[in-house]
């Protein structure tokens, strides 16, 4: 007697070489993938406490989104269409210092965790700051988590005094996680152009020490690579490396503009890369040259970034995304194939984080997180390639059902763990405050 | 008494200049809007048989798609991540030529209805073969629709014989609409390079003696580009305006590799252009110069093109993508900001064919064709700007209703003019007749 088992679906368990498994079920048995079996026939099924009947649709690992800022959904379409300095100086940095609390950042994180969740991700990497609100946030939502505090060279939220922003990451770091096993700690170094070379090496140690990912947003602009090479005579991969922060519990995310030479590097050292296609679009980064890193063996995951600047946190249109965006920058319609795209938000995605042992795919043994998609729906009919329909035709309302740890966080859209109307409410109050504040910073020309 | 009052919305009307309106109301009469109100006290809301409350969701003018091929909806996924040759010559091609009939253009074109109802479009330009048949299609949906019968110099699903190819479309013009008001007629040529200069002139001859939209591909890969130069000696836009084909009633599609000179020779003659960013990435075929375009004063919309090359009909994904790829296309985060972006698929889209003083804006007079867009969910939480949360977070599946000329398509998710059981059962069963059709086709290496 398993204690769940999901059935009547077509599985995709994304482990390498194996395709789709028609008339599939998934028995659960401790937060673990006990068996994963094909039948046609109801009397062959395994017996389970807990049945979900997937109604013919897809399950599949859930989603990995390697790097969101998770409370920054309050600035959700607070200020669009600027340029980042703008964006950044007029309204994130302020807000962010003046307005923000860790209550504010709970709430937000909560918010971010609810939209995780109903848009099927099941492992989220964040860096923010207030990084035990955020824990605590993705603790109560019953998601997975490699939660990160931020750290840089001026006053942050939570952390006034920069001089004791390394004394800040060191205590979260070793604050204890609150489900060992759900949810790991991290350091997040908020850029080379906000963290002088000594805060990065000392922020690298506290994390290497402990075993920890360390995120760094590394080579987002070219305006900032531009500025470092001035700086230093170095590109960024070949300044990191001096540092000696590059290996394999470092995450660079962006990783926009990067001469090949860094991307042989990052290769070399291991380095993870988070790929946030609509965030570096909206912010007129750039694009990642991700064919080339990944023909490289680099590992890649996918990430939304933060609402602030995405203005949601959908992995949905992240892989729809790099699916094209690359075609067409390359001139290549054969580039980053739809098969390919899921692995890098699911399989690839868990590696990035360190969870690959545990996460991303579905197997015997591993964690039980995994998804419902429906798939009886105009958009998705007819059905001929499941991972086609994943990548370029489906979205977050397609998602039914949530599974983390073998406890089920949305079942047939409804959520389990959190109650949307007490959230949403609290959240407008809220917001309403931030609109009042935000009103009255003052305008830049 | 009205016919129907949409009441607690925030109505964003559309109309140049006008902002959002909270506490709006809409209330239709005959099928066009009658009064465009604002209350918070439900005592002064008009008397209507028909009440529709809208839950403090957002009410604007339905979604306008300027480019379809709605019948491809039979090849969602059955070749991707193939060259546009490969997928051409090698699929979409033989598929239409060998598989396809009245039958199942018009089961393939209700699909595709049903997929477009539920994603918000009220307005859709299509362009395929068997055109009655698709026209049909729409006119028990209940879309508006602008059909236009295909030309190609080539043999063509249910026109065999290319020399017959502009008899086909002058019998479909002068077939006569179903419902005049809602469904218009015109002619879709394929492009330069599928039909010669004679095709093009007699094919334009045919529309412009009735006032019709004439739609073609024009300039959407650089190779094309490239071969009509080497044939020609002339650029696309001078090539077409040689033939005299380029007026206000010529909707180019695509539009991606036009050089300056074009671009402003397609600004004086008026011709309107439809935008497909999601098409022209994933078959890597470029980025069309919509900033430039919008500068010269052409009259731009979006459109989906079929879902053999997208993979889905989601305006959603287009504005998403619209206004995010030429901001890092034109290195500016200010470039298409989100109100522009809605108004290219809405009001624009509406001019784009013709349907200006019809569709697209909420004023009164027009016809009622409006959604309601429900905002209380996560990934739409907070609000402070609408335009915003439409572009960049908003998707399909936040449409609750949709009403076109004054009569709903969709209420609070359910279809009113489509039995979406029987249509999915109806699709299967010839999509597992293609499938195997497909499996025969010969493979090129």
């Amino acid at each position: 007697m398993w204690d769940c088992l999901i059935y009547n679906a077509l599985v995709l368990t994304m482990a390498p070489g194996e395709g789709p498994r028609p008339q599939g079920y998934v028995a659960v048995q401790g937060g673990k993938i006990a068996v994963l079996g094909q039948t046609g026939a109801p009397q062959d099924l395994p017996p389970a406490r807990e049945r979900l009947d997937a109604q013919g649709g897809l399950v599949l690992p859930g989603l990995v989104n390697t790097h969101c800022h998770a409370p920054m959904v309050w600035f959700r379409g607070l200020a669009d269409d600027l340029s980042l300095q703008e964006w950044l100086n007029g309204f994130i940095c302020p807000a962010g210092a003046g307005w923000l609390d860790a209550d504010k950042v709970y709430w937000g994180a909560l918010l971010a965790a609810a939209e995780l969740i109903r848009g099927g991700v099941t492992t989220v990497a964040d860096g923010y700051f207030y990084a035990e609100a955020v824990r605590q946030a993705m603790a109560d939502a019953g998601l997975r988590a490699v939660v990160a505090q931020g750290v840089v060279d001026f006053p942050a939220p939570g952390v006034p005094d920069p001089a004791r922003n390394l004394e800040a990451a060191a205590a979260f770091l070793d604050s204890g996680a609150i489900c060992p096993d759900r949810l790991t700690s991290g350091v997040f170094c908020h850029s080379p152009y906000t963290c002088g070379p000594e805060t990065l090496k000392r922020a690298k140690d506290l994390t290497r020490a402990r075993g920890a990912p360390f995120f760094l947003h590394l080579a987002e602009t070219r305006q900032e690579v531009a500025d470092l090479e001035r700086r230093t005579g170095l590109s960024p991969g070949a300044y990191l490396d001096r540092l000696g922060l590059l290996d394999e519990l470092t995450v660079a995310v962006h990783a926009v503009w990067l001469p090949p030479s860094d991307q042989e590097l990052l290769a070399r050292r291991g380095v993870k890369v988070s790929h946030c296609p609509e965030s570096n679009l909206k912010l007129a980064a750039g694009v990642a040259p991700i064919p080339a890193l990944l023909k490289l063996g680099v590992t890649v995951g996918l990430g939304t970034d933060g609402a602030g600047s995405n203005n949601d946190l959908d992995m949905w249109g992240e892989m729809s995304l790099a699916a094209r965006l690359h075609k067409v920058w390359g001139r290549d319609p054969t580039l980053l194939p739809a098969p390919q795209v899921l692995a890098l938000a699911t399989r690839e995605g868990a590696r990035v984080l360190g969870l690959g042992h545990l996460a991303g795919v579905l197997a015997i043994g591993q964690a039980a997180d995994l998804i419902v998609v429906a798939v009886d729906q105009p958009h998705l009919t007819p059905l001929y390639d499941p991972y086609s329909h994943l990548v370029y035709a489906a979205g977050a309302g397609d998602v039914r059902s949530v599974m983390v740890d073998g406890r089920w966080l949305l079942v047939d859209r409804r959520f389990t763990t959190l109650n949307w109307p007490a959230l949403a409410s609290k959240v407008r109050d809220y917001a309403r405050d931030l609109a009042e504040f935000s009103r009255r910073l003052p305008r830049r020309p």
